[in-house]
């Protein structure tokens, strides 16, 4: 549990965040420094955490939801007045501004305290950030869960393993534990169902190499492709359902997700592939109707211009493959709309891609900011 | 004119493959070496040109039939017999399978000597090797033509250049002049239309920082994004039009080229935009019904580990950026089915891809090899 004191780890961390010894900072896993080298990071302060999701040393949507919570916190042991918490919710929402957990989280907690006087301001909002955090493990149980059920009936009367194809990085290092788009995976290993990962590099970041090195730590099978590969794969039949995660899902059930989403969603509907996101309650945007107003993150060029791996001899390097003298753009994300997607894999069930769809999973939530209840 | 002895070059060549100065020896642009660096190899043996065109030092497949035919010529210098000839031509139909170009070269140079006594058949190969080339440029030359009409259309009452997205490289590197896809791009540029090229990466290897080499060498604006992003700038309404070029294109219509390439075009299709395929008929497999026994080349696993570049020093490395417990797959084309393709542009009109389509532009073309008439 991320809420309990934690000594520093001994061995290879299994979780990308945990709260610190001393009851109240952070450890993250700095997800920069993979697949290259385990590297923990203390985060102590509001500025640390908004750098650090800012830097994508955390990353994912559910885990930028929960340490974006963990950085209100520590704002708020400094200065815990209504003023000081309205600095610190504006410099989290302007870290990363396409995922709604950001949002959902880091609202659920100053409406947590909203009637709270300061001076025991900081202990509901840490009692506060302690349930999101359990909420989001368990709602990628769950996921997992509902996914490994479609796992296992594209299973039936096949004789190779179920091919799953993904895209950017969507487990465990995303969340807390699990994922959500390989939740559903990890499922199916624990109940010995055979299951092989395809695993799209995911350029321009190549968060796919984060997802080899999870599921190389998990013994699960898997290939990993450049991004160009896919379509083909689902061509020639060698892919059986695509997972992918998502960013925000807008309450009609259109899939934001990372930039390479959307070519993946059109080769299944031409192959007659299934293609299901894995959407956790707190990914949803039930303000949004219309997924061309969402804000979609444009990135630095440096993260198109230039490669980072190691070189033969195990040094950390960067390269850039083309010249200097040619302009690049670079997207973050792109949008899925519902018509493209077989399914949402949420942690109440699996419904239709369609606001009829999340509404039967979801009767009760409240058009905006639905974990606050 | 490739045929013409031609001295060392002074400059920055711009085409890739001419006849040395010994009128029978080749030198070519060491393309493994783009962008960083402008190395010219001088090929003098039948040895040297099979590993030249499968290290891809030479690469496009209308290049690559070139070369081919060269490197034939030099076979047939040490040896010009029946038997010199066949193991020659074996040699260059298996240094690349799935370029249909390579085919048509070496059975034209073969079936141009076929009944020429042994003494004389390296003057004919060389002569029929120079045809060749000719034709190459000329049928480049006319594409651009053809396609030009089609950027004009689009340029129409648009306040904006005609926004072309490409993949890998169909230039000058990978023919001999103009390219094919890029050739109505230069000849924008020669009538001073405005235009603007987005440049896919094209993962694994890279070939749209070639590309986009070549098109500040002639001052074309372009922007590269990485494979990803080209369905969500399509999208966004931000391309007019898709242009690619091709490895091969089966009677149908159905167009083989570098992996990514339907993706693109299941974009395109969804977005509404023209998908073109830029397809000299020396590009045209007119035995092949069926796209599915197209050998599709799949190269070392080598290409997706490596990315090659140049550090911040200019250091010319190669890094990996992920870990080395992955397994990984190399596919390097895919087939873009004739459906999805709104026309070919061709050295003799633009037409449907289909066959009715082809059979308009080419009713004289003999079934196989219609080269070599």
């Amino acid at each position: 549990m991320v809420t309990e004191s934690a000594p520093l780890p001994s061995r290879v961390p299994d979780r990308p965040l945990w709260l610190a010894s001393d009851g109240w900072s952070i450890e993250i896993l700095d997800q920069t420094q993979l697949p290259y080298r385990v590297v923990v990071q203390r985060l102590l302060t509001l500025d640390q955490v908004v750098d650090a999701i800012r830097t994508m040393q955390v990353r994912g949507a559910p885990l930028i939801g929960i340490t974006a919570a963990y950085g209100l916190c520590m704002a708020l042991m400094t200065d815990d007045s209504d003023s000081g918490l309205e600095d610190a919710v504006g410099s989290l929402l302007a870290s990363r501004p396409t995922a709604v957990n950001l949002h959902h989280a880091v609202h659920a907690v100053r409406d947590a305290i909203a009637s709270t006087p300061p001076g025991s301001r900081v202990e509901v909002a840490y009692r506060m950030t302690a349930a999101l955090a359990q909420r989001e493990i368990d709602a990628c149980r769950s996921i997992g869960s509902h996914g490994l059920g479609l796992l296992r009936e594209l299973s039936q009367g096949s004789r190779r393993a179920v091919q799953v194809l993904t895209h950017c990085n969507a487990g465990w290092l995303a969340t807390l534990q699990y994922g959500t788009a390989l939740a559903p995976v990890y499922r199916a290993m624990e109940e010995q169902l055979p299951v092989h990962v395809w695993v799209d590099e995911t350029r321009p970041r190549n968060q796919g190499w984060l997802t080899a090195w999870e599921l190389a730590a998990g013994g699960v099978p898997h290939t990993v492709i450049s991004d160009t590969m896919a379509a083909h794969l689902l061509q020639r039949g060698e892919v059986d359902i695509v997972l992918v995660g998502t960013d925000r899902t807008t309450r009609e059930g259109d899939v934001c997700n990372k930039i390479g989403t959307l070519s993946l969603a059109l080769a299944a509907r031409e192959t007659g592939v299934p293609f299901y996101a894995a959407v956790p309650s707190s990914s949803i945007d039930w303000s949004l109707d219309d997924w061309r107003s969402i804000p979609l993150e444009e990135r630095g060029e440096e993260e198109v211009r230039w490669v980072r791996g190691l070189d033969a001899s195990g040094v950390r390097r960067e390269v850039a493959p083309g010249g200097a003298k040619s302009r690049v753009r670079n997207l973050a994300f792109d949008v899925t709309p519902a018509n493209l997607v077989t399914g949402l894999i949420t942690e109440a069930g699996i419904c239709p891609a369609s606001r009829e769809g999340l509404r039967g999973l979801f009767p009760d939530l409240e058009p905006i900011n639905p974990i606050t209840r």
